[in-house]
């Protein structure tokens, strides 16, 4: 059976759905509800299990790793080190968030060591973050990136094969790149930036596609595309950030794969 | 005046409301946030005052202590044993949720410290943290419990022997014991398993309840109904879990004895 | 241009939504979430930066310092004196919270390591925890106030003459002084009192109102009159305090000049 990229992007979701991957996450404070809800609303089993007694043994059970590297406390910092290390001696997937790397020289060093001692699937950053992380210039403003997009696409590429992995950045447009095959996920609202943490629910569920399937670049296409329509459906009703954030889970609750077949607007290079 | 148990029930909620229990929290940051505004909503005044420096002064001056042991940081694990000595010197109430100890052997160990040198006098939790707990095997993935419930009212009946303490366990029914009086409460709905917090939630809850009550028994039998009462009306009115949650908030802040009275499904062994 | 002071807060909101000021905060994980979601409602840019190693440079880039001493873990603790110390050296607006101050004695000595080596340009608390930092008895319950408001402004005047620093009391009435001029802001509903954060949520505010105003006494009205007309506006619709919090932050979000201008109940002094 020949199918094409939205064919598996569709199939990738019911492979959440089936399985209930248990995704274990070393994620900040401020949105770390968020990520467990959004992952229990898209049919995945939430385990925010970051202590550093109990995290290499849980990455060795569990079928996806996220770290997400915003306001890490010194704990959260060796667990997420040290998951990553049994994440790659484990073979467990892992998905990194390299939150504000470019405003924070310490997250930058967090990361540099994940990926050095451990083993990164996917980073999922905005652009400014993914910029950084590919040598270039970019502008921030604390945990937000002030970048236009421009040459989004070529850093994510870069990065990409810098450390063989797959890398996603958010901005108006969103790229995922392999480094070779690339998606241009051109849906979303703008009201996704006005609650914390879009980013890293999308990172989490990042994670939950990731789990049980072997192509990590599809993967990330079905995690953002699925938090863009569910953005889009959720914005079509509410226009007003309270009722928007609760209404977000509630339409990644409901979304369908028949959703993300018609409405999905992806260039695939 | 002989009153029967769903009475004490009913006037075990109007004590919550009439007394405002302060109900100290040392629990996991994943759910911090919905535990506070379950206890507010349902009249009490929470205070999750975990610093290693401030909780044994606390718990003094508390109604009831709530410690759930998800994600213990280093400091807060500390704590929690501290605050459980605190507890037993100065004649407050415990309620401990042990989450994850059957997964993570580290969370049997800080259960284990504090029922030898604290006081606990309700154990709230899943049914495959009750059977760990009671020496029996169960099947547990990461913070989930995956026990049919076949013979769990006799395990919460072991485990309630075996510290001399209220039990109950949650799952499509819910038990309550304290070795000889039992309770199988058969309300709620699948809709609470959907979002995070419901069992951290409970448990905040039953501090509430056996604050002020001498009957812990009755007291955990009131927390659960009030929760699933709850669950189930938010469900009549909305289908998707982050709705669902905010609904939830607002079912218990509006919760009637009556209501506990006419819709309690409780079967008393 | 001669404005009077209700025009004064009117242009300070849009100055809020123009810069967009960034605001660091270091505050307690209970509502670290609704504090980010309702700084990014009002037109703020949140950053929950707060490990050690990073805030003495975040703080220098920071439009403004939000500090809250509920639940401060250790690590919080020693960077909240180190970022207001980073804010006295960088001229960096600071507004302390001093929640509990009045209850646990550990608040106490934080608070006054960073009055003593940092900057506090504003002290937002409810009264107790401000009579208690003006040297007077009160009655506190946890994190509660059960005073009666009574002499709250002379308290009020008096802490702000001691630290040569904005206070703003909350309460029924709510106060602001700089010593010489006060405000007495009648707006608000008691249901804010029914969900937890409202307190630290309005000490953000009062953050991103502040950074960019050289007025800090209309800033921290401004900051209050916000939150109340937010919360009366949400009382209008919604009665139960799950969907409230909701509510509240869309009310923030829409929240115009003119609301604050015809619907502001303030007496100035």
């Amino acid at each position: 059976m020949n199918l094409n990229n939205i064919e598996k992007v569709c199939i990738n979701l019911s492979t959440v759905r089936n399985n209930i991957p248990l995704i274990q996450c070393i994620t900040n404070y401020v949105t770390i509800n968020d990520c467990a809800n959004i992952l229990l609303a898209y049919g995945a089993s939430p385990a925010m299990c970051e202590a550093y007694d109990e995290v290499f043994d849980f990455t060795k059970i569990s079928s996806a790793l996220y770290i997400n590297v915003g306001t890490l406390t010194k704990e959260q910092e060796e667990a997420a080190v040290l998951a990553s290390i049994s994440a790659k001696v484990n073979n467990t997937t892992v998905v990194l968030d390299p939150v504000a790397c470019g405003a924070i020289p310490r997250k930058a060093a967090v990361i540099n060591r994940i990926l050095e001692l451990g083993r990164v699937d996917i980073i999922k950053g905005n652009i400014g973050e993914i910029k950084f992380l590919a040598g270039e210039a970019s502008a921030v403003r604390g945990v937000d990136s002030l970048d236009s997009g421009e040459g989004a696409l070529d850093a994510c590429i870069r990065l990409a094969k810098k450390y063989n992995c797959i890398v996603a950045s958010t901005g108006k447009e969103d790229f995922v790149t392999d480094g070779t095959r690339s998606a241009i996920i051109q849906n979303g609202t703008e009201m996704l930036t006005k609650i914390t943490g879009a980013g890293c629910m999308l990172g989490a569920l990042c994670g939950a596609t990731a789990a049980y399937s072997e192509d990590k670049f599809i993967a990330a296409v079905t995690a953002i595309l699925s938090m863009n329509l569910a953005g889009e459906e959720a914005y079509e009703t509410v226009k007003v950030p309270g009722s928007f954030k609760v209404k977000l889970i509630d339409c990644i609750y409901t979304l369908t794969e028949e959703k993300l077949k018609k409405e999905g607007k992806i260039i695939w290079q």
